[in-house]
């Protein structure tokens, strides 16, 4: 591989880390094993036992789970300078989801023990791992209130505004790419893609949303955000 | 109050600070403001800006957050030796639940700023706070691949499951007391009570469940077992 002589594996940008001295960083990241994943391959199986835990430098992972008949629920995507792995890794328990790579994937591991020296031995390093957990908590505590108290569809269009804020443009338009698959949405709200696929018809017809070649426009903000606001219980 | 000459106020039956010396978890206790609440009073307000972890010495409260339309959503209850507040003492965001009292509650009641230096200080201790939060992160992931992929039957039956095996008896009865509320079930499993209700006469009727006084019996726990088994997507 070409591309391997530049590439970061100073764990600089990843954010667990970023408290800590870069003399810490440096001799975390010679205890790393450096790990290369490709798309589709899965870096953590459901139930397993190893309890590393993953920095990653480059690429996305997706982190899943599945019911018992195969229907995919999708917790979070993590970028580089993310991590996964943590909970075994602190509790000795079985691995929780599945991980996934989303693409090329560069991650270094550490193994349990190590991080849990570190984390007592570093209390800034402690500090933001219970920072992140913290996150974790408070998102699946939304989704819980969301999944249990708000309809599909409304669920739909509150996904459809949170990505269109990440490509919100002045004028009150959004761009939203690449355009997100039918499932994928689908997995992420906990609903079927049959009901991604009628939200997002109804919001063609509406005029709210319009296909772009690649691209997902929606062409009125506001009104998305006066959808999701008029909610109902599910 | 009679009772207060008696009560232990040594905080030595508090999970999270169970690994630390008798001497650290006293000068904690020291630090500590006691805090009483009656059955049904609210401890902590959603999205409040105080920031104390409490530890509960006696009682038991009851986490919940409420949708649009007022449903209710419970999380957890949490008894005696259990602790809660620790995600807006860890990250300075807002609090994220409701916590009422359920019945006479006394708790110590720790500031933000001193529960984070006790993390820096105490590397067993930022590690206790680490296993619960992982414990959080574990539970809510279970609920979210629950809700998003089993029926509202298939929850409720799962939920009389996991309070029958707390009675279970050698002869495959179990007897569950108090009886719990169909309101109450409801909010724990993501349905309405109507939901709960036609999931007990069904079980009645099928000679599962019956109701003894104040006690509901699960008379064959097998057949409970079976039902759960045969899971269908929700």
């Amino acid at each position: 591989m070409v591309a391997t002589k530049t590439e970061d594996k100073s764990l600089s940008t990843v954010t667990l880390l970023q408290d800590l001295p870069a003399e810490t960083r440096a001799r975390i990241a010679g205890r790393c094993r450096w790990r290369r994943f490709g798309p589709g391959q899965v870096i953590i199986e459901p139930e397993s036992v190893d309890r590393d835990v993953f920095f990653i430098a480059s690429g996305r992972v997706r982190v899943v789970n599945f019911g018992p008949q195969g229907r995919e629920v999708s917790y979070c995507d993590i970028e580089a300078g993310g991590s996964f792995g943590e909970l075994a890794a602190i509790d000795g328990g079985p691995r929780s989801a599945q991980v996934q790579a989303l693409d090329n994937v560069l991650a270094a591991a550490l193994d349990a023990r190590t991080f849990r020296q570190l984390v007592e031995e570093e209390p800034r390093f402690a500090m933001a791992v219970m920072t992140r957990l913290a996150g974790l908590v408070r998102a699946s505590s939304t989704r819980i209130l969301d999944i249990s108290t708000l309809g599909a569809h409304n669920r739909v269009h509150a996904e459809l505004l949170r990505l269109a804020r990440l490509g919100e443009r002045e004028d009150g338009t959004a761009r939203i790419e690449p355009i997100p698959q039918q499932a994928e949405l689908a997995a992420r709200v906990s609903t079927v893609r049959e009901t991604v696929a009628r939200v997002m018809s109804d919001l063609s017809k509406r005029g709210i949303l319009q296909r772009d070649k690649s691209v997902l426009v929606i062409t009125d903000i506001e009104r998305l955000e006066d959808l999701v606001d008029s909610v109902h219980d599910g």
